[in-house]
This record gives C-alpha cells, sequence and structure tokens, in this order.
C-alpha cells in the first residue's frame, strides 16, 4: 500500500469483482471465511450480538471500545436525541411515503436520507473535524429506523409515531412500526439480529460508503450511495425471498420433491451458499438459536429444510456443499418479530448503517481518493469524426 | 480476469486508492496520460466536443455508434421527450429546492434523483433486459438538466420554466435556468464542455456507479450514488474555487506575487495539476480556445496565469511541472456561458450523468458483484465480551 500516488500506465489486474483485492486497512470488523468466524474490533460479533446492546457495539465500533456503563448511558443519550423525528422531517417522510407509494421502502428511505442531508446542510468531509464528522454520521443514521417506520406508516396512510425516550433503539424501531410497546423477547431477538449485520468486511454498499468518502463529498452523499448498493438483489435485497421458499415448501413432507426440483434445474435456493465462508456461517448459527426460541411451524420447517439439503445434495449434486447464509433464519427471525416482508431490507439497513458510519469515519481520515482503471477493448483510434450535424442548434 | 468465483483468504496487495488497478473491461472511454489524450469508442473526445452535440455523442455512448442523420434526429426526439418535467415531477422539486436552501443544488439534485426514481418505481437491474435498462437510464438522466434548473430558481423563489421542444439539449439547459433564449455563442461553448466531460475512465463517480449496478440495484440508486462522489471536492466539487482564485490574484501586475506565496508555502493552486495527465490536460487545451473565442480581462488573466507559472516553477519549485487541468478554463467557459459558481459542479454533473449512464448499461451485462477486502489492523480476537448491559431493555 506504499505505492507513489503517481500514474503510469501498466495497468495491474486482479480478479473479478475486486475478489480478496485490499482496497483499505481498517481496524473495524475482519471475516475469517476458513474458519467461520467474524468479528468487530476483536470481539467474535456474535457473542457481541447475545450479550451486548445495539448501541453499545455502534459505540465500539465509531469509538473503539466497548463502553462501561456511564459511556453506554451517555452514547444511548446521544443516540436517542438525534433520533427524535422533528415535524419537519416528518411533513417530508410523509411527503416521500406518499409519493413512492409505487415502489419499495429503499427507494423511499434512500430519498429521505439524501434529502434529510441536503435540507440540514452537510459539509464535504474533509472540511469537518473527526468529531464533527461523528456527530454529523450519528445525525443521519440514528434517524434511519425513525425514517423507515414513518415511510412504511405513510405508504398505508397512518400517522408517523414519534419515539419514546425511555425506549431502546430497538424497541423504538418496532415501537414506530407498529405503534405499540413490542414484546421483550421479540426486542431481543430483533436485537440480535442487528448486532450481527452491522458489519462484514469490505461487502458492496460498505465499499460504496468508502468510495465517496474518498472524494470528500458530505456524509449524507455516502449513506445514500451505500443505501442504493445494499438494495442491489446481489448484495441486500433477497431476505424476503426466503420465506417465498418456504411458502413454496409448505410442509416437511414437500421438502425433497421442491429441493430435488430446483437442484435438478440448477436453481439458486434463497439463504443457501455464500461467497466467503466455507463453513458454517456463524451469522446463520446465531439467528438459528434465535428462532429456536420462538418455536413453532415456520421454524421447524426451516431447520428440517436446513438439515436435509445435505443428503439431497450427495444424491443429486455430489461433492456440492450448500449451507444456509445469514438471510435464512434472518427472514424468520423478522417474521417472528413481526416485521412484514417489504422490511426485510429495509431493516437490514438499520443494522448496516451503523456499520457504515465506522466505515466511512475510518475512510475519511486518509484523504486519498479511490479511483481504479478500466482496461479498454473497443475500437482502436483514432477514428475520424465525421460532421454530420452542428454541435447545437439554439432555436432551430 | 478469469479467476474463480471462490475467495479463499489469501489477500491481493494493490496500490492505494486503487490506482492503475482493472475493475473493468470498457469499450466507452480511454484515458492515454502520457499522451495527453483520451477518446470515447475510438473517437478523439476533443474532437467530438468541437464537432457534434451532446445528444450524439451520449448515442454514441450509450448504442456504439455515432448516429446518422435520421438516428440522430430520433435520438433526440427520444431524449427531448424524457427530459419534459412533468407537473408531479415540477411539485417535487419545488419541495425539494425550497427544503435545501441551506445547503448547495448538488445536495438538492442527489435527493431529487432519488425520490423521481422511488416515484416512478425502478425494478433491479437484473430484472430488467438491456433495452429496458437503457430507456430507464434515459428517462432520468434526460431530467437532470431541467432539475437543476428547477432546483436552481425554487431556491432563488422564481418559478420553474419548462423545455422548449425545438431547442437542443444544451440551449433548453440554459433556457430552463434564466427563462430566456441563449445567445449562439453561449450554446456551442457550453456544448464543447459538456462533451470533453461525458466520460474519462474510470473516475470514483464512474466508479461508485458501477460498483452499485454489480449489485444489480435500480438505476436511481446507481445514479443517486455517482451523484455523491461527483460532490467531493476531491473529485468533481472544486471548479468554482478557480475563479476565487482569479478574484484574489486580480490583475496580471500581481500573478508573480500570489503565486509564489503559494508555492513557498506549499498550497495547492486551485485548476493545476492531473493524477492521470503528464503532458497537457486536451480538456484544458479545447476549453482554452473556447474561451479564447470570447475574449475579455477574465479569459486574459486565466492565460496570462497559465503561461507564467512554468518560468515561477522553475524559479521556486524547480523540477516541478504543474499544468491546467479541466478545471481552470471549464470554470472560465462556464462563468462566459452565464452560469453562477454554485451551478458549476451540478453542470460537471449534466455531462457526466451521461457517461454514467452507458458504463451502468455496460456494467450490468456482467452479473458479477464488486466486493473487495481489506486488510485487519485492530486487536487480535477473539476478545472476551464483558456482559455489562443487557442486549435490549423495552419499557426499561
Amino acid at each position: 500500500m506504499k505505492t507513489a500516488d503517481r500514474m503510469d500506465e501498466t495497468l495491474i489486474e486482479v480478479p473479478r469483482g475486486l475478489a480478496n483485492v485490499v482496497v483499505a486497512e481498517t481496524a473495524l470488523s475482519e471475516v475469517r471465511g476458513m474458519e467461520g468466524f467474524y468479528h468487530y474490533r476483536g470481539y467474535p460479533a456474535t457473542e457481541l450480538a447475545r450479550h451486548r446492546s445495539v448501541e453499545d457495539v455502534w459505540a465500539l465500533l465509531l469509538d473503539g471500545e466497548l463502553p462501561d456503563e456511564h459511556a453506554a448511558a451517555a452514547f444511548s443519550a446521544e443516540v436517542a436525541a438525534a433520533s427524535a423525528v422533528s415535524s419537519e422531517l416528518a411533513d417530508r417522510l410523509r411527503f416521500i411515503g406518499e409519493s413512492t407509494r409505487a415502489t419499495d421502502v429503499m427507494g423511499g428511505l434512500r430519498a429521505a436520507v439524501a434529502l434529510e442531508g441536503a435540507r440540514i446542510g452537510l459539509r464535504p468531509v474533509y472540511d469537518l473535524s473527526p468529531a464533527q464528522r461523528r456527530r454529523q454520521l450519528i445525525e443521519i443514521a440514528a434517524k434511519v429506523p425513525g425514517m423507515i417506520a414513518a415511510l412504511s406508516r405513510a405508504r398505508a396512510g397512518h400517522d408517523i409515531v414519534a419515539p419514546r425516550p425511555e425506549l431502546g433503539y430497538v424497541a423504538n424501531y418496532l415501537y414506530q412500526l407498529h405503534g405499540e410497546v413490542p414484546a421483550p423477547e421479540r426486542v431481543t431477538a430483533l436485537s440480535a439480529y442487528l448486532v450481527a449485520a452491522i458489519d462484514h468486511g469490505l461487502n458492496a454498499s460498505t465499499f460504496t460508503a468508502r468510495v465517496i468518502a474518498s472524494t470528500g463529498a458530505d456524509v449524507a452523499s455516502c449513506l445514500t450511495g451505500a443505501l442504493g448498493a445494499l438494495s442491489g438483489p446481489l448484495h441486500g435485497g433477497a431476505p424476503s425471498r426466503v420465506l417465498d421458499t418456504l411458502d413454496a415448501i409448505g410442509s416437511p413432507a414437500n421438502i425433497d420433491n421442491w429441493v430435488i426440483g430446483r437442484l435438478t434445474r440448477g436453481e439458486r435456493i434463497m439463504g443457501f451458499g455464500h461467497p466467503v465462508y466455507r463453513t458454517e456461517d456463524p451469522r446463520s448459527a446465531l439467528l438459528k438459536e434465535v428462532a429456536r426460541g420462538f418455536g413453532g411451524q415456520r421454524v421447524e420447517l426451516a431447520i428440517a429444510v436446513e438439515e436435509r439439503i445435505p443428503a439431497l445434495l450427495d444424491r443429486y449434486k455430489p461433492g456440492r456443499v450448500l449451507r444456509t447464509n445469514v438471510e435464512w433464519y434472518a427472514a424468520i427471525v423478522m417474521e417472528l418479530c413481526g416485521l412484514s416482508r417489504e422490511l426485510f431490507t429495509p431493516t437490514f439497513a438499520v443494522a448496516r448503517v451503523l456499520g457504515w458510519t465506522a466505515n466511512i469515519l475510518e475512510q475519511s481520515r486518509d484523504p486519498k481518493i479511490i479511483r481504479p482503471a478500466s482496461r479498454y477493448v473497443g475500437p482502436t483510434p483514432p477514428l475520424a469524426v465525421p460532421d454530420a450535424t452542428p454541435p447545437d442548434k439554439p432555436g432551430a
């Protein structure tokens, strides 16, 4: 990483999609695919998900340390203050919610973050101190759960619900969505999912946030771009399809029939397979445990499908391994927490936006633009330009 | 580029900022820094800027060929139809313009593109045919000049001006901004700048658009993210500072004094220096010629500064070379075309958004997510998680 800035024209070839190509040094998270392990700043992420609040883990990622009781209370108060929905923001969310009924909540959320950033007038990150960047990131990111709730309610014609200061971050998200204080087991389950989903190496949305941050753009530009990337089906856009799969299978008696059909037609099974983990996805193991805590037919069917697949693969695709990824049980946990399917990807965003804030903060300490190269494979220049039309004919 | 998908954990180290690292094959544009040359699909870009309209060059990049007279008329008609501002969009632009008086036009534009994309309900690119992707890209991108004009007018409390179908793309942009049909020399000059600025290798905003496209996100997500990157001062955010520089210098008599001060304090001079070009920036040469066509004190001062700097460098920073980049004369050309400083970066976006559309179209033919890696440099895992706070206390 010590190469001089000067660009000569020797292109460097790397694997497609930049797989394994190091674009940043980070002290935030690491994914060890061969070990089925990932951590945040050295702490196993699934242990954090079991034992610490979303606020505590956000503070860990942003500020470098798990807060003690005093620091945790101060950070939670800071987050609660930032998550308040002003009447001006509420007006805008109502307007956006009504404008975007034709699309999904992610589109409205992207517009809401873009507009709120522009409304409050952010400055380029390089014009700010690290403390100012941190405050602006918290200001925007802490509003994301309330924005999602308001957009979801506005689309359905319901009133916007203000957060209650005595509730925590996760409880308030469910409260603002549904207008009632959620059951404690739902809060605990959703908290585990959210903590586990905050960060995960240089995924495409986190990378997007870092590329935009590297230009010195304001923090809302970074977060808006990352939300766009997260909305892509190859990244964050498919968890609800897991439930479609379970609906299609219907009952344990139909598992073999359905799975064999998919396998023999060479079709993907949503919620299975991950490009990084070579062993069990640790997020899947955590969320299976959380789902088991709820029990019920849906959970039993999901477990039965997971457990049946290795035997079917042995028979129909020998040598192939297919394990559940984070989406399989995440979809079930979100459903058990009372979230409708259109809220699955936005809820993933509630978690991942916290990781983006820490990544943007880290990236903006390095004032070096990310500007890769392409290899030109088109017609050989210089071609002669035929002088067919004048450049522009005003009033013609 | 033929490496298998499978990620093992061997990290690949590359230069900082991905300099010279090939992330895509492209048939769109190529920058040859050592030669001071760049081209679009084989045609020298500055020749296109001199002889062809913005619409023709957009068609070239999108569809692969410079259109003949018939095809050019058809494409211009398609673009003109897409650039119409519906009353629904006008309402939203008024709302966003009034909401974003505290910030710059880029913030409002980012929100407008995000909201319009969500309002019309786009689908993920991988769910669309190439023809559908192309149509959606034109639908959004063709509205960008009108969006900028409307936002700029709404911020100033003026009415929105509808485009006139008989005017070309560039003339309509100026017409919608100022409410009067622009002088032909302004249209020709601005057209040259815009064509020259449409594409330029894998710059940070184009790369952002491609990363988001690689997730399969909808085209508005790609364009919104790219707008965010373009707003960063290290990428597209500094052209207006060139005029600040000329204002600070004031007159030819003050050039030496001012430049020597900057050089000896080791400060950057806005509009000078480029990471890629080792010789004259061909865009600078083109725009100098365009500016000369207008003449006047401002142009003469800019040329005098450019011509004086080599001698001053020889004396105060021997061995250093500093040439004008695209911004130096672009700022002057935009000012001569009647654009206010806050419109310089948005006007750059009017051009570059057309390049993004072609890049998104090209990227979305390759269904491979761009997902790089990071190198972890934080505390060694696994650290024990202290069980300080319960995960979340609803109603506590």
